[in-house]
């Protein structure tokens, strides 16, 4: 059975770049924005598309309750995002069958929950990824620090909402990793070999 | 400076003894036990009534509200778990002073918060957890592993409430950690290993 290793995070804690380091180390397969690419071209939308609907929990359509049936009201969003997860879902279980490999975000650590993955969460205080965000944010990027601070608010909002929409668990509660790490003040660098040695020392 | 290590811990996730076997590997002073018979001397109190205020949070009296001011009734029982607190305050900040230490349990990360002390927190999945409370239960207690289960709550319960009493945070909620670790399945020796290379690791 493949090793994986799924890493849940916070916007600007370094999760990704946490992910990306220990799959050089460690000579894993890593998947984080291919995933969209590969989504994309199986379901023939856009990437942005595709990121968007990932980020975000679907726009859910209420049944209509008449009498004792329900009529549930078919929405082509709503139809689209479960297409976009389903496409997801597959596309996970293939890459873990094909070789040891890091995955970050993507319900990862739910979807993949029968192959056992070890399932780290990456969080960090507010200033160091606010930190972290203003120094890597692109040339063209103008966002003053309150409202890079709103963006990183906005965007975990949408990863919560999107994790708890389809694992029914609360993302980011300790029960559903195996370990946490806080980046707080720390070198990504340095807290990859961290959690490297940790791993190590589990399977000794 | 002296280094700190603060465990904050799940009942029967392993917490205390990965606290005991931390210090005998780093040569830290450990303290658990020894703080309740120490604040019993100091306050004159029982030990098992000691254990008891720091296991709860206190019984608060509602302030009788008349007109635009306020006559706190006061109770001597709170009045009592407040004495117990601040002897506790006052005695974790002279064991840190003396030297390395680690210090299970106590809201000592909240009380000790500015020595910067490494905050951990140690959980479990329930499963986990009753295995290792009926192993290691004493002789003469006849519990059922229903009402070890609810024994476990309670104990935890209780803990969550003074801590959140206390420090105004959330007990187990991540961003109060700088490490949180899972220990279901796993041997705590093993663990302690783990989490003794991850901080090796921070400081290098």
């Amino acid at each position: 059975m493949s090793k994986i290793i799924t890493i849940g995070r916070e916007f600007g804690s370094g999760g990704r770049e946490l992910g990306r380091r220990l799959s050089e180390k460690l000579g894993y397969a890593y998947y984080d924005q291919e995933i969209i690419a590969e989504i994309a071209k199986r379901t023939a939308l856009s990437e942005e598309y595709v990121q968007q609907i990932i980020e975000r929990k679907p726009i859910t359509s209420f049944p209509i309750h008449i009498g004792h049936s329900f009529y549930p009201v078919t929405n082509p969003m709503f139809q689209q995002s479960l297409n976009v997860y389903a496409e997801q879902h597959k596309l996970l279980q293939e890459m873990a069958a094909k070789s040891d490999c890091i995955i970050v975000g993507r319900c990862a650590d739910y979807i993949l929950r029968d192959e056992k993955p070890f399932r780290v969460f990456v969080y960090a205080d507010v200033d160091s990824k606010l930190d972290r965000c203003m120094k890597r944010k692109a040339e063209d990027e103008h966002l003053t620090e309150q409202e890079m601070k709103k963006r990183m608010a906005s965007i975990d909002k949408g990863r919560a909402k999107y994790y708890e929409f389809y694992s029914d668990r609360k993302w980011g509660a300790r029960e559903n990793y195996d370990l946490m790490v806080n980046t707080s003040g720390q070198n990504i660098k340095v807290v990859t070999q961290a959690v490297l040695d940790y791993l190590a020392a589990l399977e000794k």
